[in-house]
């Protein structure tokens, strides 16, 4: 039997999560939070977190609500914050403004602080119940709480391939293997990112712009005014990036991943990471990403070569693999989708768990976690 | 604007199909058929075919009616025969039965006698309709409908791939790649084919048994009972296929396909068809399939090597593509689940309309239709 209450709960969270998720193209690196104030059943206030600098989603709730959030119960999406950060605590606002009772889908995926929210409302004298729709809350961020949980950025790998994994023919041709309609769904999972990533290969070879495109942005879904241009970077660990590519024609940054100083582009936007390099002389991938973490990006899309895309799956850098495949077979002699090596056995080729399978125009659009990021 | 009477047919012929649909495993190289007699939109008959040789559906749903078939309408998914051929025409047992009126979801796909019953039911004054579930009546014969049309079997083209259509590790190693759930499902299609199509490397190879497993059958459908046993085919060029194989333990026909005689097999159930040869000393794929069409072969499932298969599409002999993917990434040294050759436009490369998509087990299954067959 679920009672009454528990329901309302739900439905309350249900709300608080609808608001916070028009937060998830403009909040990182702040979390995407929702928060919902009510009185007897009834919603006085509403509030969501839009950008990082500005009020978080339980103070505009509490603004909102005004003189009727004293014996509210406040439902928040995300552990209530209890620190000093770019804007004064959540929890001090929460109790100041005298609500009677939190309900909070997670707590704060910072084992650091995780609890403190929790445990500072309780001292107050707030009743607070924690885990109403935590799973689709935990949903909402999933780049944020990587990164608090692991100290790396979230990596998602987009691949656009034929139905048998190939990229382009022998010869090189390749463009628009997939639809129109698959570019289009790439431009939201752009926007959702802090970075896109790829290589220098690929950024010489196809000179590309890596930027998200207003243009082609799904017709399905509401085009964010105005449209966060996510950092672009590029693995180049022989510096060869120069200032005459279409990189630089937006003004978003470009972070060029090195392992040795090269001559600074002119570029204000564009900047050099130096980060750790292999015995082969190669990028420290791994060193790179605690790097672009260091730096607060939660989610990383990637849209790479081969090597790179085999070289990040291979030491275990992705978390999701989004895999889109045209209705053309280009045959064994066309160019493969990612290197990785040669197995002498089945348990070593990587394992991956079908998340999400759906159809994208005439493409197949595949979400994959490889296996060992499963918990 | 749908009549009463509209909605009524479409119910009918609903059951029609249904009972129909109860011979897709038996009644080859004949179609299957389902039959209803209604009298006052109340069902006095039903019937279907069960097996080539005996009644056909309408005579079943007659002998069914008993003396409620007069007056009675006759749903019927495929233009009743008018024709001598193993038991007597159809037309002539709904006339004798004095049925008043004939609803038929489709023509006869033959088009040497397709009207001719339609035309003999309405010279005896009976009232006809056709068209009503077309599309679903043509799904319930795919085989029949193509081998009538074309004189040419319906081919059907299995791969079970890795996620980057890979068939086998570069060592060999490939066993079992998809899930036994996909491997159940496979049964089903073997049991709805007239004939397993694969090619001497593959039964050399793997010495496989090519049978229809009960013991694997999917446990979502019903065990058909007997479990009757597709012919195996095999591409035999080079006269390699002899005697001790795994082929030659189940008691169902086994047809080598050559282009030269060779000594005969002491198996009483294995047949040499003789084809042409090309020009490069190879089996004529396409004499092959006109010489399996004129045995009444309606449907081949076919599992074979990279060669065979690329052979099949590029001769577009393929009418359906049946891809299973697994959730592994082999990587492109493994080996490549079927020769294309080296295309250098991408408008080269073979095109698909995928049909079904959906997923078995942890496995994908994609259903899909060369683009030159679609109609």
């Amino acid at each position: 039997m679920i009672s009454e209450q528990s329901q309302l709960d739900h439905q309350m969270m249900h709300r608080a999560l609808e608001l916070g998720r028009r937060g998830i193209l403009t909040t990182s690196p702040n979390p995407a939070v929702g928060c919902v104030l009510t009185q007897n059943n009834r919603i006085v206030g509403e509030g969501w977190h839009q950008q990082a600098g500005q009020a978080h989603a339980e103070v505009n709730a509490i603004t909102a609500a005004g003189a009727e959030a004293k014996g509210a119960t406040a439902y928040v999406t995300l552990e209530p914050c209890s620190h000093f950060g770019r804007t004064p605590p959540c929890v001090n606002a929460l109790i100041d403004a005298q609500v009677k009772r939190v309900v909070v889908a997670m707590q704060d995926p910072n084992p650091q602080v995780a609890g403190t929210g929790i445990a500072n409302l309780q001292k107050a004298g707030i009743e607070v119940q924690v885990g109403v729709l935590e799973a689709a809350a935990k949903a909402l961020n999933p780049g944020f709480i990587h990164r608090m949980t692991t100290q790396l950025p979230l990596l998602r790998l987009k691949m656009a391939t034929s139905l048998d994994a190939r990229t382009a023919l022998a010869n090189g041709k390749s463009q628009w293997i997939t639809s129109a309609a698959a570019r289009s769904d790439v431009q939201f999972w752009r926007a959702q990112a802090d970075a896109i990533l790829t290589g220098a290969d690929t950024v010489l070879a196809d000179n590309p712009r890596l930027t998200v495109r207003a243009e082609q942005w799904p017709a399905t879904r509401e085009l964010p005014t105005p449209l966060k241009q996510p950092i672009r970077v590029v693995i180049d660990g022989q510096n060869r990036i120069h200032d005459d590519l279409q990189l630089f024609a937006s003004e978003a940054p470009v972070w060029l991943i090195r392992h040795t100083e090269a001559n600074a582009s002119r570029h204000p936007h564009c900047h050099q990471i130096i980060v750790k390099k292999t015995a082969d002389n190669k990028i420290d991938l791994h060193d790179a990403m605690l790097e672009l973490a260091l730096r607060e990006v939660n989610l990383v899309w990637t849209e790479c070569g081969a090597s790179l895309a085999g070289a990040l799956l291979q030491q275990q850098l992705v978390q999701q693999l989004f895999l889109y495949q045209s209705t053309q077979l280009l045959g064994p002699t066309a160019r493969a989708a990612l290197e990785l090596g040669e197995f002498t056995e089945l348990s070593q080729a990587p394992q991956f768990i079908i998340t999400d399978r759906r159809t994208i125009g005439s493409d197949n659009r595949i979400i994959a976690t490889p296996k060992q990021e499963q918990k």
